[in-house]
């Protein structure tokens, strides 16, 4: 189970200007009720859906199987989405995965194949991806709901050509399509061809899509185990259903980030991962951050950073610029590699403090002294601890933050599951095509 | 040459309350001499050293004979080294190198090495790095100036342990050392093993080495043309000569952002890259800007997104979120991909607006009306392009930005060469490491 600790957000650890005082906790305590309410009228609504999901006995129908023929048969599994279509995936596949995934031999990989998340229109590194991989050997995925998301439809177009060329009819062979599962764009292309094909629930939105076939289906292609994964989102969503602060982490979370954002002017939300294996758990948890809350002028910027790396690039600021940030130190426990591995036993008088340590118990003792020294300079900083990175447990991450960012949503009083600031870009982008 | 907009930075474009007005830039203009001779004083001194050092002779001296014989011999470059002893390398080695450099075979890389840049002690990443590549054939280049990095210090300890079990004395032949040329705990195991050495000059930071052996060296075993680097950056340091905010566009740049961040309430700093390889230029970016800004309680958050991924992730919060944001679009006018390679054609009804496009123009496009938008909201942007990526104007941006940052720090009234806030937290480290 992920343990949190909020010690260093109230204002005993950081002061009253900076931390979450007593009477900050009752403001909160008192609007429970009604944001709790908000949030069963959403789930009701079918909003809040990604809360309902994990219950779903056909959640992972067909995804075994299908996974296991694309395991078995292909060398790559490249996917085409964006935003939520992509960011759930590349943070369950970076966290999941042994390091260094794609540059390990096939043995290495157990047979499993390699995985590109293709996130980006850039046209070097997209052909540079299309010149690499034998493209006969590829599973394309395709993951748009209303299929017409500008940058996806590019790409599968761009891709089609290659793969007609290459394996005319048979290109079908080569084509899993996630969608919709009757509107849209692509799912006329399912019918009418007999693609391979996964829904997508109409009512679930992109950065709430991970435990759905969007993220479990390239993520089981890939030997993800995805059945722990919605385990661990189930037992979360079970931990955050009480409507309590106290005993809902989910809630506890999204009430202190918006109470720092809205009453202690703390517009950043700094998330400092210190395991490169939750890099990219930041990126997906600025998304969802960025895209529910940010609107009607309101909203708090997610900033990502990895620790320890940006101690040395970004903690200067953290201690000595403006208090206008909160933070979320995200750290592991125990790591899959043996301390054996990395243990310094021999090393000169200057380093004769890393004796007996391992990068791991240095990487902690980093974590733990850069928290020490924010809290010593007022800036409030919470820790999630993963007791190891397993799918169970990134499972339960992806779930408390749901909930977290649902619960602030009904505190700001906002829509979190729209995004209309998105559609003046899409109109001037179409308009500029046309011409 | 990059060529440089601010049209979108002025109240004309997004109103006085978001923009530079006609009094704030008389304000600024007239605070130019003082910042101007502040910089002059701090080029006297060697502080701002990063101006200069293009202009020695000596620059490049050993480099491309090193470097030539690492390429020849090793298969894999791994850089010990973290914070400004990783970031400009990773800058400059994902903007130049071709795509997916690491996966390519050894042919497409016409017989580079690999490289990898290790500026983490996650042991998982580490290990799982040193399990995958052939350390025979490896050489490893460690960079620090003081040699009293704990996290560099651990990694090499972990390395040498591998290097002497697998080479004897050998292992001497494998490593590059990095350092001050005179003082440090790595300049006397230069000394006494004879190993082959750079020097950084004492008085260079970190964050502004990337032009000098600390990038140069690593950028050229992997066949980057470092002597165009230096050349586009001494062009771009003759264009920021000028002591006028009118024809010096580093100034311009670190006035108006500090006017931004001062005055007009936006305490954070987006750079948006519309290109995959430009993606870690905002990384180095943001080490720069914070850890030089970052003191006395003022400074301003650097973010970094891409586009068009963060299209889908951040621009509703950029849009319709509060006004607390200031925008650099980093674009490219011609990507070095043929614009055939990812051409539509034949595009379906509903993406008929695709059609003789590629994915370039596309990108393209969507940057521009993503500036667009985020201009109607009100929300000031300017834009740097890239006529190409290339290493001349890599190294034009490099300095570009180093100026506009040690401009910024003259208006700030700060030092932008020092960084005491990281003291604390490396202070508790040793304490916790020591129990």
């Amino acid at each position: 189970m992920l343990s949190i600790d909020f010690t260093n957000v109230l204002a005993d650890a950081v002061g009253a200007d900076n931390g979450i005082t007593k009477e900050d906790a009752a403001t909160l305590i008192s609007r429970t009720t009604a944001a709790h309410e908000q949030l069963e009228k959403w789930r009701a609504s079918g909003d809040a859906l990604f809360y309902d999901i994990v219950d779903e006995d056909c959640l992972l129908s067909g995804i075994p199987e299908k996974a296991a023929e694309v395991s078995e048969r292909f060398d790559n599994v490249v996917v085409l989405g964006i935003g939520g279509s992509a960011l759930g995936l590349r943070a369950a596949s970076q966290a999941l995965l042994p390091s260094h995934w794609n540059l390990r031999t096939k043995e290495s990989r157990e047979g499993r194949p390699r995985l590109f998340v293709c996130d980006n229109i850039d046209p070097e590194s997209f052909s540079g991806l299309l010149g690499l991989i034998d493209i006969e050997k590829t599973c394309f995925t395709i993951i748009s709901k209303s299929g017409r998301t500008t940058e996806t439809a590019a790409q599968l177009l761009v891709v089609l050509d290659h793969l007609k060329a290459l394996l005319g009819e048979n290109w079908h062979e080569n084509v899993v399509i996630i969608t919709d599962p009757e509107a849209g764009e692509l799912r006329p292309m399912v019918r009418e061809l007999g693609l391979t094909a996964f829904s997508i629930p109409p009512k679930l939105g992109g950065r709430f899509s991970v435990l759905s076939p969007v993220g479990l289906f390239p993520a089981a292609c890939v030997g993800i185990d995805v059945e722990e994964l919605v385990n661990g989102a189930r037992a979360m969503a079970s931990r955050c259903s009480e409507p309590s602060l106290e005993t809902n982490p989910g809630y506890h979370i999204g009430a202190a980030f918006y109470q720092f954002d809205t009453a202690k002017r703390k517009n950043m939300s700094v998330m400092f991962s210190y395991s490169d294996a939750l890099m990219l758990t930041a990126d997906w948890y600025a998304q969802l951050w960025a895209e529910s809350l940010g609107k009607s002028g309101r909203g708090q910027t997610p900033v990502r950073a990895v620790g320890t790396t940006d101690q040395h690039s970004q903690v200067q600021l953290y201690m000595e610029g403006p208090a206008d940030k909160v933070f979320t130190f995200v750290g592991v426990e125990k790591f899959r590699t043996p301390a054996e591995a990395t243990r310094i036993s021999d090393a000169p008088k200057a380093f004769s403090y890393l004796n007996g340590h391992d990068l791991g118990s240095i990487l902690r003792a980093e974590q733990v002294a850069t928290s020490r020294a924010l809290t010593e300079m007022g800036r409030p900083n919470m820790t999630v601890t993963f007791p190891q990175i397993d799918a169970h447990h990134l499972g339960e991450f992806f779930m408390l933050y749901e909930v977290a960012t649902a619960f602030a949503g009904a505190l700001y009083e906002i829509d979190p599951f729209n995004q209309p600031g998105v559609e003046l870009g899409k109109k001037l982008t179409r308009e500029i095509l046309q011409r």
